[in-house]
């Protein structure tokens, strides 16, 4: 039940144990086609596909270095470790940055990103964390962004690392230029590789402008993939193969009913964790639906009760990131998630603090049920 | 019999079934410990180790990001797609090269590169690609070079994609200050990871002039690792445990047998294809141990032959790179390379020669019988 990397369907662990194939060959070719096909089912776009072998940061970060030249004006929302990291990476390659920054747990208005917006009709880029991974915290006023991004024609940047394939995000009607995600988190598939969707006026502004880098040069890979529906460097096969396998299990489960799956075992885990005493880290209106991140109880050790989680009950959750160590602890709503993952998941925390001696109302379990008994409508 | 991704031994790709673990946790903390320990023994190295997930390009740029600053001075051999990859990543980094370029097939003398450092007491460093895989060359006086980057103070790095584990390449005792290597290649581990070796000196280098980039920002590693032995960004996981097994495998071997096998292997693979007619692409005393590369029979067709080897005898070999596109064939001869394999390619090669219509002696055979009995002498 981590935020990431998460659990893995058998089908796609399988899908690695395969002989290796030339990445230059025919089957390579067979391979990343059907990749690029099903991950733009999954995007909602028929904007460009790019798949790096690198974490969600390798990425991000090359999102930033092919669209962003020394001085430009970005706005960019910032409120925990992912966003502030994604700022760096900006001011990194030259960016004339303007944050708005508003406590861990709790997003910038949309009102607050407009008023950026009017106040700077010079605006290059928007880039934004959908989801921050270390507090717990969505944004979800993506749909209303292009309104903004169209009227200063600045491009429009949606880093979705930790929740692509989890949550609504329909790339081209939201007018997303660059949307970016990683393998290891609502897509269920193991860690290793990156996704980014480019469109069409975004690719031709990077072709125009090429960055100053090899491995992270989206050109190099449009160029590589027109030409020979490969890959420019040796990609991580192994990976690629269980993404195939991944993706065909979105699309066989339907992108529709995943998302609502999500959402279930999301609101149940909050309703169920509420119950037992726990307050959620991010304000009500702003909490993520793939990371739950929770206030420990007045007195509950940080190691002890995930050392004792996982020991007694197998249950990996993680703890806080940066300031956050020891005050909150996090759980991963995402991927495979289902009825067993929530129950059994609710029972053992619940009786990890029976063991250390809390006294807690066992509601939990009743709110658990019926709120799940909505997946059998899907 | 590719120049890789090459055959991974069963016990390495089994490895990669396994559960997702937290890259937080004391699961990835007991992994890359191990992974560290042994890669040091491969490279013999008493330097920080570095895994990136990426492919060998990337962590190639990371040495040249992390190391090379606008207008340093750079000595390199370029002579063919690798190495002129290396002298591009130099130039976009801003690198003031010094290309001692000869032509595809054969390699700068050490005179030539001694020449080269004469002439410039003032470089900052010098960058060398190992094995060339484009044109299976290989370059041999790695071990007098320290000679002249000690005398000149610079830098030594070496790229060593497509080689180290398969010949002698001891880290520390060559001064080499860093070097590189991919995971799909001798070491006969799946795609999506790359090892970097950086010694004391060069590592105080980077901390003192940290790079304006994230992804590939060694410091960052330096700092995780020695912090709470972790990378800075989610690892390739199934991949870090094909690499430890993969590891454990050299170690059984020893890595002075594994040399010597890939030795014998690649001086039967070498000596039986004369026999056959080909000539090989390199010069003699530039030939590489891992990457065979042939110059085609006359008439003899690229696609038609790859196709009728791959599919009569399913064994893959790779077509030439860029310019010597049906022109050459190249031979990998890494990791698991032994009797069966080299034996099974002989003897498939030979007879998609004679179902082609073409008549050859089969001295070949004899020759490497003769040779591989060798192996047993190790």
């Amino acid at each position: 039940m981590l935020p990431g990397p998460t659990n893995v369907p058998e089908r796609v662990t399988k899908a690695m144990i395969t002989r290796m194939i030339n990445h230059r060959g025919h089957d390579f070719v067979e391979l990343y086609e059907d990749i690029i096909k099903k991950t733009k089912h999954v995007f909602q776009t028929n904007g460009d596909i790019v798949v790096l072998s690198a974490s969600g940061t390798g990425a991000v970060e090359a999102s930033v270095v092919n669209l962003i030249k020394k001085g430009d004006k970005v706005i960019i929302p910032v409120n925990g470790e992912f966003s502030n990291r994604l700022s760096q990476m900006l001011e990194l390659h030259g960016a004339n940055t303007i944050k708005l920054v508003t406590p861990p747990g709790e997003n910038a208005t949309f009102d607050k990103v407009k008023e950026a917006f009017d106040n700077n009709p010079d605006v290059k880029a928007f880039y934004v964390v959908h989801n921050e991974t270390s507090t717990g915290t969505q944004i979800k006023y993506l749909d209303k962004i292009s309104n903004l991004t169209s009227r200063n024609n600045c491009y429009y940047i949606v880093d979705s690392v930790s929740l692509l394939g989890g949550a609504e995000l329909p790339v081209d009607k939201w007018n997303i230029d660059v949307c970016v995600t990683g393998s290891q988190k609502a897509l269920a598939t193991p860690p290793g590789i990156s996704i980014i969707s480019v469109n069409e006026r975004t690719k031709k502004y990077m072709i125009d402008n090429p960055p100053n880098t090899m491995y992270f040069n989206l050109p190099r890979y449009f160029h590589y993939y027109s030409k020979s529906k490969e890959t420019p460097f040796t990609p991580s096969i192994p990976i690629l193969y269980a993404y195939q396998e991944a993706l065909s299990i979105i699309l066989e489960e339907g992108l529709d009913k995943r998302i609502k799956r999500h959402k279930i075992c999301s609101d149940t885990l909050y309703s169920s964790m509420i119950a037992m005493g726990f307050k959620p880290f991010a304000k009500e209106e702003d909490r993520s639906i793939s990371i739950i991140a929770l206030n420990y109880l007045d007195g509950l050790e940080d190691k002890i009760f995930r050392n004792t989680l996982e020991k007694n009950f197998k249950v990996l959750v993680a703890g806080g990131f940066g300031d956050l160590k020891g005050k909150v602890f996090r759980i991963g709503c995402m991927g495979e998630i289902g009825k067993y993952h929530v129950m059994r998941t609710i029972s053992s925390i619940f009786s990890t603090l029976n063991m250390m001696g809390y006294e807690i109302n066992s509601s939990s379990f009743e709110i658990a049920r019926k709120k799940l008994d909505e997946l059998n409508a899907i």
